[in-house]
């Protein structure tokens, strides 16, 4: 019999933009804002389940720096104006209780303030995986 | 022995947001404005491998109305500021575009100047499907 308790939950897969320039004409020490931010999370251990993947322009250029999150039957979320400096930890929080909801909602009192009021777009799972 | 041109490509879903308000505080005509631009589409053909699907809610909600373009081992796009009463034509031209695309990015020149200045986000497809 499968006990679903020990089923681990899907991964999650949090996605930044690591050419994002957040204005800037040229990059702070030798690296773009995003770059700086992908850098900060590398160095911080990452939730458990949680997996980080660079990616060349979420084309959120506007808004950035800018970070997703998707994973399993989860909605895949987008969110903006990530601070590089100071924002690593704060989206990791984010993530980890993203991670811990099985479709990825986050009740709304526990959402990171960041995250309640920088959502880009949400988009909900597929509905037949596999298709 | 599999012929690769006899193969349709993956479908594509094209998302609508469809409690989007665009600013309202009162519906138009009982229905708020992604209602409405969910009914012109499903009004109109649809292009060849492209089905529709209401969504409440892709927390865009400051710039919709607001689509979204996904399917197989495409990017997924977010558009906005899609206009509720004219815009059915333009997104379903863009969305038949895209489908042809294998990885949905449509040629910057071919791609229509709505989806070239109101792209919200873009969400590269998963590396290893089915994962």
């Amino acid at each position: 019999m499968k006990d679903s308790a020990e089923t681990p939950p899907d991964p999650t897969e949090l996605l930044v933009c690591t050419k994002c320039r957040r204005g800037r004409t040229e990059p702070g020490d030798d690296r773009w804002p995003g770059q700086v931010l992908f850098d900060a999370l590398e160095a911080l251990p990452l939730p458990e389940g949680v997996r980080l993947t660079p990616v060349e322009c979420l084309q959120n250029c506007d808004h950035g720096c800018t970070v997703a999150l998707r994973g399993g039957a989860r909605w895949t979320y987008v969110f903006a104006n990530v601070d590089e400096v100071v924002g690593a930890a704060m989206i990791l929080d984010g993530a980890a209780q993203y991670h811990a909801q099985p479709d990825g909602l986050i009740p709304w009192r526990e959402r990171p303030e960041h995250f309640k009021r920088n959502c880009v777009a949400r988009i909900p799972p597929l509905e037949a995986p596999n298709v």
